[in-house]
């Protein structure tokens, strides 16, 4: 039987010419990268010159799936988007959930490589090998909810799947996300922009092959014994099903960093109101919502008493609408979720920017006038959240400056110290106050402020897998390395974050090791990750992203106000030269040939 | 040619028996009390005992066209639902414009009264002279707009009108309003709880008939000419149609008697953000909406950013979800208005129970354990207004005792004192303290807390027909019972009232007796609002209302707090006596034989 693993095909598609290649990764490249972001960004980075601008037809955009992304592995849905980003001008992976990926891998397509623009708008239609450039005038300027629709519609077949941008990507709002199965995103960094500056409203997905591994039964019993595993953590079996990632929102904001008013404070008086307790105990939540071959079912199916459905809100969406923006009405914040999803934009990120311009209106920096007639900025405002999204994912009136993001909005005013961004990119619900490695870790990341490049929390806060003083310096900095290597490669194999409450370094090494026939050692996998990494960073590097960026906002050398952690500070620049050193980075952050070489990247 | 106008023909449903009867009116009735809300309170007065249960099937619901109504005659729309009311125990008398009255009156019928009780769900199927009792099962539960859509297809016509309850006129629900052309209501005094006593979900109506008046072209020389008055007027010539009913907000705020958190204050520091300014600015108003046969088109179509569309809100529901309840969201309490259209709830009750709610939760008389797991009900909460709409429209949780209304919610925790009502009805949005007539309008309305039985404010507050001081006594008395007379006339005619913005008595009495053939004095047309005015007391008087009920809440006794009349309190203990006077009846608030046989009640 073929090992359909090792069979990596490529769609490369270029818009500009209408040309349509298939190809095959060399085998060798899968050893060094696996799939998905880390294959796909090794490709991006031989393809393009880092320097150029992001939205120029240079760029391109990888769809990229995971080594095993698409076979019964749990949570073996994942697919990245890779290319460079807007917001932050670095490398940018933006990793999503739900089906789209998995019907990729099962017409055959390891990853689709979109390169060019087309003149007009235009989807794509992959059917197994019958993969077709199409007209997508009469898609342009749909939500994705109803883009999804028609196209499924248009497509013939209910069992298709389709990843689309929503006006905000069309209008190249420089936090749009790419959205798949309607309500599952590719979120972070912009590259639904990428795909609105190609012209490409949406791909449209079906296939019928069966992915073959290398020794099922062994591969199954590798399957059978990590779900297990899952099943019986009580985060990912327990938590995680039962109140969704929104368990968070209690145990974050009585740890003291849950972000509140623009990282203002780190607790809000009204957690209560809009916590995952709340959506479950008030009704809203009607069902949870699990990704293709999920054991944990994070997803929540949400119905509100006005009737607007939709998933979510996630902890992080929740928190950015609710205590970032100091707004405690959860069916706003949730509206605000679902708005997010039609429209195609990055929760985290248009939340934090509202949060900000409310900071800024607050403070006086942003005039009244400059609102059109809209709502004041209020923190605590919840009809700013919908309005000013949709103004945002139009452009109209001050939504045109909201939609590049915190930074360059604050910038724009004067004041850049309110944009609570690493790299442009708005930080997550965590105060890096909080945890000083989750502060490192935002400081560090290679995509800008995120909490998905290595999570911190999860010892600092959670202890898992053991639990380390949040406050301590300790080893951070070596902490911080391998969970952001353990990552690059949980990413490029395809498995979602989450399974690694539960899973270890060895037992991603063993289901990677059961599906292709390979024998790595768990160093070897975390060689990977390592590489990976550092190929990002290169990247970055060229793109003109200086080791300076690697800082948080100023904001964090002040003390936190309140809560369980009053008083602390952000220590990260005690900790970035030990960073440094623990991924034997020359001093001032630049990689060194050796290590490079010890890496095989150069 | 014949004149339909005096041939009035009335359908008479039993739905306990299932028997249909047509009937003609006489025509000294017709002389006596016109139509609409005269007529049908006439027929109600004499065929049930005032004493009886207003939701049980001895209860009659008459559904009654207006004289005029479904002519050319400028907003000759109105129908009136009749009979005796759940929330006051008054008799009842709710007004609705829309289409549906004038689709019943070209299908030759003037009236309809429902009587009995249907073992299961029905509706009622009218085409022309084709009248048939339906099976209701399929739609019982359902929303009015998905109730209408569905009956509309059922009924295989599209140009079909539909009256329908939804599910708060199911569950009893005591301020549950009927609401016809989806966002039309007869929505005072719980005349969908009626409907929904009699198991009667809906009406759906299709006639083909034209309606021939006395002398067409006279007639419709008058209509012209009264139509030109209405356009030529800067109430409902520009200030309705631009901004709707909600071009009061500011007026009314800035005159300070403009309710806010439950008639605690008079004046709403965000009115800016909640004002008919606000709506079309932020760019809520997609479109204007004209009823019937009307020139003004003060309705609101309003599309929301998060999609949301609905017609709204008024003025007065605007206010009862904003300033009365300190929200200042836009989007929330015009979602609060939708989901009122679709739930079939009376929008000002809705929103003065939540906000005596509000004041009850915030003076701790409300312990949190009564809220269930809902939002706290704290003055502001946008959340509160969708979520407890929809607890109220099911009866589920608190919902069950807030669907009582403000007064028996709050006389339940033993403060009824703070239920801003008048014989259990939730007053509008006008402080009776800023404008003294108004306030003894409140006290004496024939159907409890009310502003359309005698709208003061017109010469108070907005100087029409001319400026009066809102704090002088000095003839209010008379001019509320003029304004009552001629306001019972108006519904009985079947316009609308904002009409009398524009128009006078004289004006109402030209198309009267150009339509009719009557000749008719401005004398003898107010003589017949006087009638009906005394004929609905007498049945509120047989009811067991006391006249120790012509009263306002005590916290009118109190001064204003803030605003333009800062220091005002009532002076309605004062007024009363003057105003039992020029209605020529006893000092006790009865009514004395002989004015009872001046009027031909007796």
């Amino acid at each position: 039987m073929a090992n359909d693993l090792l069979n990596v095909k490529v769609l490369r598609i270029n818009l500009s010419t209408g040309e349509i290649k298939r190809e095959k990764i060399d085998l060798e490249l899968v050893r060094l990268y696996l799939g998905g972001r880390g294959l796909a960004s090794k490709i991006l980075y031989d393809e393009i010159d880092p320097a150029i601008d992001p939205l120029s037809p240079e760029n391109k955009l990888i769809f990229a799936n995971g080594l095993l992304t698409g076979t019964s592995v749990p949570t073996g849905g994942r697919y990245m988007v890779v290319t460079k980003g807007p917001l932050t001008g670095t490398i940018a992976s933006s990793n999503s959930g739900g089906f789209f990926g998995a019907e990729l891998r099962k017409a055959g397509w390891s990853m689709v490589i979109v390169e060019g623009k087309a003149e007009k708008p235009v989807y794509i239609s992959i059917k197994d090998d019958d993969v077709q450039i199409k007209d997508a005038n009469h898609l342009w300027g749909k939500t994705t909810d109803i883009t999804t629709d028609e196209l499924i519609e248009e497509f013939g077949d209910k069992r298709a799947r389709v990843a689309c941008i929503g006006p905000a990507g069309e209008n190249l709002v420089k936090f749009a996300a790419i959205m798949n199965d309607k309500s599952r995103a590719a979120g972070r960094t912009g590259v639904g922009a990428v795909m609105g500056s190609k012209n490409l409203k949406a791909i449209v997905v079906r296939g019928s092959e069966n992915i073959n591994v290398m020794d099922k039964a062994a591969f199954m019993e590798a399957v059978k014994s990590k779900v297990d595993i899952i099943r019986k953590n009580p985060i990912t079996g327990e938590g995680l099903p039962k109140l969704g990632t929104k368990v968070l929102d209690s145990i974050i904001n009585q740890s003291g960093l849950y972000p509140t008013k623009n990282f203002q404070f780190g607790t809000f008086e009204y957690t209560e109101e809009v916590n995952g307790e709340a959506l479950v105990n008030k009704g809203y939540l009607v069902d949870n919502k699990a990704c293709y071959a999920c054991p944990i079912g994070c997803g929540r199916d949400v119905v509100l008493p006005n009737g607007r459905k939709g998933e979510g809100p996630e902890y992080e969406s929740g928190w950015a609408f609710g205590a970032d923006c100091g707004v405690e009405d959860l069916i706003a914040v949730s509206d605000a979720n679902f708005m997010c999803n039609e429209l195609g934009l990055d929760t985290i990120s248009a939340g934090g920017t509202i949060a900000a311009a409310m900071e800024m209106y607050e403070r006086g920096y942003l005039p009244k006038e400059d609102l059109g007639n809209g709502p004041e900025l209020r923190f605590g405002s919840s009809e700013s959240l919908l309005y000013y999204l949709k103004k945002i994912a139009y452009r109209e009136g001050i939504g045109d400056k909201l939609a590049e993001g915190s930074y360059r909005f604050c910038q724009a005013y004067g004041h850049s110290e309110l944009s609570m961004s690493v790299k442009k990119q708005e930080m997550p619900a965590y105060d890096p106050r909080g945890a000083q490695g989750h502060g490192l870790e935002y400081a560090t990341s290679n995509r800008g402020g995120c909490h998905v490049r290595g999570y911190m929390i999860s010892p600092e806060v959670l202890g898992v897998p053991e639990k380390l003083d949040p406050q301590s310096l300790e080893g951070k900095a070596g902490w911080v390395k391998i969970f952001q290597d353990l990552t690059a490669v949980i990413d490029s194999a395809g498995l979602c974050l989450f399974s690694s409450f539960a899973l270890s370094a060895d037992d991603y090494t063993e289901l990677i090791n059961a599906g292709t026939g390979f024998n790595f050692t768990t160093d070897d996998v975390l060689k990977i990750g390592e590489r990976i990494w550092n190929l990002e960073r290169k990247f970055n590097l060229e793109a003109g992203i200086s080791p300076e960026e690697d800082k948080l906002p100023n904001r964090f050398k002040e003390p936190l106000p309140d809560g369980a952690q009053k008083g602390s500070f952000s220590h990260v620049e005690e900790l970035l030269p030990k960073y440094y050193e623990a991924r034997g980075w020359n001093s001032d952050g630049t990689i060194p040939e050796e290590k490079l070489k010890e890496l095989k990247i150069a």
